[in-house]
């Protein structure tokens, strides 16, 4: 019989029996190991650990705790999954599943109706079964004709098939009667998949074209053990509950429908309302520390991106150009730079106007693939709190520490307290990758470090992190998911004041060439709100909560002219105040205000109106106070005010 | 010799030898027709009054009090300009001249340099001559061929000669040594050309293209009598005065740039605040009459405009659609109302909810030719401030009255008084033209009209002039150049709910149609400000001034201090206040602040300094007044707050 060789992690090579399995192999290591073991790894590729093997190579012995082992369990669980479901859905017909580190799905039509959620425990009923039998999961490899001929009358099994067959051979599995497409690696029996849970069914498209028939995928995880699903499964929960999505739909704050265009935000009322409050803060806010605010279009002339190097390097994420006629190509701007630079430019800019700093509100348009969208997060149509600054060289470390200090106070503002700084030199190994400029990178980066060591802001160093145009600082946090965002950036740019051929007259009555710094304090309002809505869990502050006062009458008929009457009070204040009139019990109205987060409630009857007083409940709060409505306005003036920190 | 038959426009026929003039014709009739007569008309197209006329047919004597009179004066004078013009400068070309109601114009092109403004009393001169002279305007018929040789070198006038050529035949007109391409019917001599003014020259594309060269347009204008030009010259200055576009370069309030975007405004700073604080005012004054504010996608599926008939009937004036892949069409939207619908649609609406008023600041994109760009007049890119109230069709009195009220409301914040109203109904003479429901038009229109009756409002009614889809009410006011212009409008449809299928809950707990009632308080944020501009000749009232308040020290040393600290307190309580620090004599930053039309401008002195006051300049008064500092600030609050009508 031939000998297979294989090269160990560890650099040792031994010689094994052709039709050696990796489980024979982990076992003639250590019967710990081989415990373990639930794949093999030969030459990178996964293999099923009771694969006989035929030609040797580099070899991993893939455990139960490595995220390859966990990939393994899921995808087993997978085509178990599978499994349960042809046999509880005759004819029900398979797209992709797939496993990965967040989970596996599986993609189902059956055609007239859809799997429901109802459906899900009878499932994981089944999958109990043929883990408690240990069904055998047994690996049959068929001709690409015989795969087809297995797949017969479900095209989307049929065209996993063709994508899948190598050398005209595709993988099935046996389980029980079901015979069922491979797409990837298994365990080869049940037993091990102890420790899953089916969680949702959401609509996905056939290959994740929304040209394509929709499908039902059904969310569901896995684990070796039982703890780990647990923790899971609750996070999991905590984080559907902070889900800006969730709570937006909730709170009727947004939506998003791909059939009138995917990643484009329809603001409701209600979350136009925080937006807008968001918005006049911030203009408000810069407008005071001396940023000019303008208003440039969402169109430019495609030439200015190709001046820009836009158009070169980044035009996969940019949307089609538009052919205006008169030699005109239009582009739908993916930034807002080259349109500042155009302020910039229309007058000829003297050194006592520096640092000049424009700031708008910048819609911008981004081509991101459908399958990344998801909610405020991640969209096509977005609005930047943008900013550029445009300085000498000697104003960069002032103007950043003035940036820092506006930056700091906005985060305040808003209680964001959990971030932390980045700063972005260049690669000092590889600086010709850079802006060819050494003595504009060795100051800029040195003024920037000094001015955190001056502020005494902590941060993280990042060489060969720096954009190619110049060093950066971005300020990191994390989404209710556990993703990284930037929140906020400032990025020196010495690139594109040479591409525009910027300039200012010095002291000495020449030309010199500014250096712009792009800036965004918090990102942009799509981005930033969904973030909040996370923060908050939907219970905004006063400041920016869309409803901040709901007013419920014992008895309409009695004290509804005093609650109108208090109401009418609270509007003209600015107070986004309402009468809850509906003809429904106090108890479900009063639970209504507070689903809706509402910050307060007043509850008004014989004795709040007798004494012009008001029965206040904050949100979250059970029990609620008797106050003069004078001293509620204060109380509540002072929370607007103070953004909501407390009084103070 | 044969005869030719005319008939009169009183219908009598007339026979006259052939090769008769239309001036003989005139003759004939009376010396006084004679007098008048400048050309002819026969059969609708105009010929020259002695040109030997060759057919019968219907004939008008044209008339020097007629609109065509008058063109035919100034295409006279516009032949005599060329001739100038071909006598001042050695190989000059030309393109396009034409004469209208407006006055006339002739394209140049110098090549290496262009005809200036300051050259232009002398190409008067030279056509004074003429008129004094009275040089003879002798018609030569060319053929092409010789056409082309005539103007060889000169690729505008040959391109022009074929534009013109008729049976191979191009006329000419001799004017002394000059022989140049008639482009319309002229006088016989130059001695009627005595009243005309050449104004202005600005550069012009040829053929209207930004693709194709820009020659220099001299713009001019020409009467029969001497008083009508002076009224015109003189109300061409007050329109130059009032005109936004030069008024919003003086006050550098916008740009627009065709290198970058034609029809595309960059709102500097200045405007932009203006802009910033109407936006402000209409939302805030929207969501306290009941308007739910929301912010929609720019873009929308294409198929939602096939749904709406937009692509249908109104594509020449839509951007082109973007292919984004995946089967998806994006449209760049040219109206809101689908946008407004899916918000409507995004939930079961019920009766008790009615009516709903959805508004937005909604930008949006139309396809104006670019020879039709204007300024801020006339833009491509545009942000309208739009609503959409759904309600039942018994509520459509009561919702109108409401807009108007609120209509009022707003027009009196801004000062505007000369506008009026006109209501358009279907024609009753062709229903079927129109949408088809016989009850709702009949019902909707009385209602209309009841409204406007009750609120006691003046107005024009006109048949025949609503639109497809429902009646409804302009208000019309007039630009500076006397462009009648839509400042507002509320339009019913009762198409849109029907092509979108949206329901309401009734009472009765079936679905009802809404009606849509479209709606524009102030039009686009582009058009109004333009108005806005023109109605204050640039010196806005202080709560929508750019800058409020400008302090002059008497000397930055010695008051700069006092001049900051009280710039403070008024940048505190959120005024537009600066300090000029700028080291010039008073009297030039003084007259700076008023050249930059700033509502307030005070000098702070010693005086002012020990006593805690302020000596106050408004905008256009000659005199200051010394007042407290406290007294100012309530005086600029007061003027704010009552949106600048006069302290009341």
């Amino acid at each position: 019989m031939a000998k297979l060789s294989f090269e160990f992690p560890d650099g040792n090579v031994k010689d094994f029996d052709e039709g050696v399995t990796t489980e024979d192999i982990a076992k003639s290591i250590s019967i710990s190991l081989a415990k373990k073991a639930v794949a093999g790894k030969i030459d990178d590729k996964m293999v099923d650990i009771d694969l006989p093997l035929n030609s040797g190579g580099k070899i991993e012995i893939v455990t139960k705790d490595s995220d390859d082992g966990l990939k393994v369990l899921r995808q087993t669980a997978s085509q178990l999954l599978k499994a349960a479901l042809a046999d509880q859905f005759t004819n029900i017909q398979f797209g992709e599943s797939t496993s990965d580190e967040d989970g596996f799905f599986v993609d189902t039509d059956k055609r007239e109706t859809q799997v429901s959620a109802d459906e899900l425990p009878q499932l994981e009923e089944r999958m109990h079964k043929m883990v408690k039998n240990n069904v055998q999961i047994e690996r049959k490899v068929l001709s690409k004709e015989d795969a087809l001929k297995q797949v017969d009358g479900d095209p989307y099994q049929a065209k996993l098939v063709n994508k899948l067959a190598m050398n005209d051979q595709v993988v099935f599995y046996q389980i029980g009667d079901y015979l069922g497409l491979g797409e990837g690696v298994v365990l080869p029996s049940a037993k091990q998949v102890k420790e899953f849970k089916l969680l949702s069914v959401a609509g996905a498209y056939w290959e994740g074209k929304s040209s394509n028939p929709m499908l039902q995928r059904i969310f569901a995880t896995a684990f070796y053990k039982k703890a780990d699903l647990e923790a899971d499964v609750k996070q999991r929960q905590e984080a559907k509950e902070r889900d800006h999505r969730v709570i937006g739909n909730k709170l009727d704050l947004f939506f998003v429908d791909p059939k009138v265009g995917a990643g484009l935000a329809y603001w409701m009322p209600n979350g136009a309302t925080v937006r807008r409050v968001v918005e006049r803060y911030i203009v408000d806010k810069e407008l005071a520390n001396g940023y000019e605010h303008v208003i440039t279009p969402v169109l430019m002339n495609l030439n200015a991106y190709k001046t820009s190097g836009h158009w070169a390097h980044y035009r996969d994420d940019m949307f089609p150009p538009m052919d205006m006629g008169d030699g005109e190509e239009l582009e739908l701007r993916p930034m807002n730079c080259p349109s500042h630079i155009q302020i910039y430019k229309h007058h000829i800019r003297s050194y006592r106007e520096l640092p000049i700093r424009i700031a708008e509100l910048g819609m911008m348009h981004r081509y991101e693939k459908s399958g990344a969208l998801s909610g405020l997060q991640r969209v096509r149509e977005m609005t930047l709190n943008d900013g550029h600054t445009f300085l000498a060289i000697d104003q960069i470390q002032d103007e950043f520490k003035k940036i820092l200090h506006l930056m700091t106070e906005v985060y305040k503002d808003f209680d964001i307290s959990n971030y932390h700084f980045r700063l972005s030199y260049r690669d000092p190994k590889n600086t010709e990758k850079y802006f060819d400029d050494d003595e504009m990178w060795n100051k800029s980066q040195s003024m920037l470090k000094g001015a955190m060591d001056d502020l005494g802001l902590e941060y993280v160093e990042a060489e060969g992190e720096a954009a190619f145009y110049g060093p950066k600082l971005d300020v990191q946090t994390y989404t209710a998911m556990g993703n990284e965002e930037t929140l906020s950036t400032i990025q020196l740019d010495f690139m594109l004041p040479e591409r525009f051929d910027l300039h200012y007259v010095g002291e000495d009555g020449k030309e010199h060439r500014p250096v712009m710094m792009h800036r965004g304090l918090v990102s942009t309002m799509e981005r930033f709100i969904a973030y909040l809505i996370e923060v908050y869990k939907g219970a905004f502050p006063t400041w920016l909560a869309p409803h901040q006062v709901k007013i419920i009458p014992v008895s309409m008929n009695k004290h509804g002219d005093y609650a109108k009457q208090i109401n009418e009070k609270l509007v003209k204040m600015g107070i986004r105040s309402s009468v809850d009139d509906r003809n429904e019990k106090m108890g479900y109205l009063i639970r209504d205000a507070q689903t809706n987060k509402i910050p307060y409630t007043l509850v008004v009857g014989d004795n709040e109106m007798n004494s012009n007083s008001v029965s206040v409940r904050k949100y979250s709060e059970k029990d609620s106070k008797d106050e003069s409505f004078d001293e509620f306005t204060k109380e509540i003036q002072n929370d607007i005010d103070n953004y909501s920190r407390g009084n103070k």
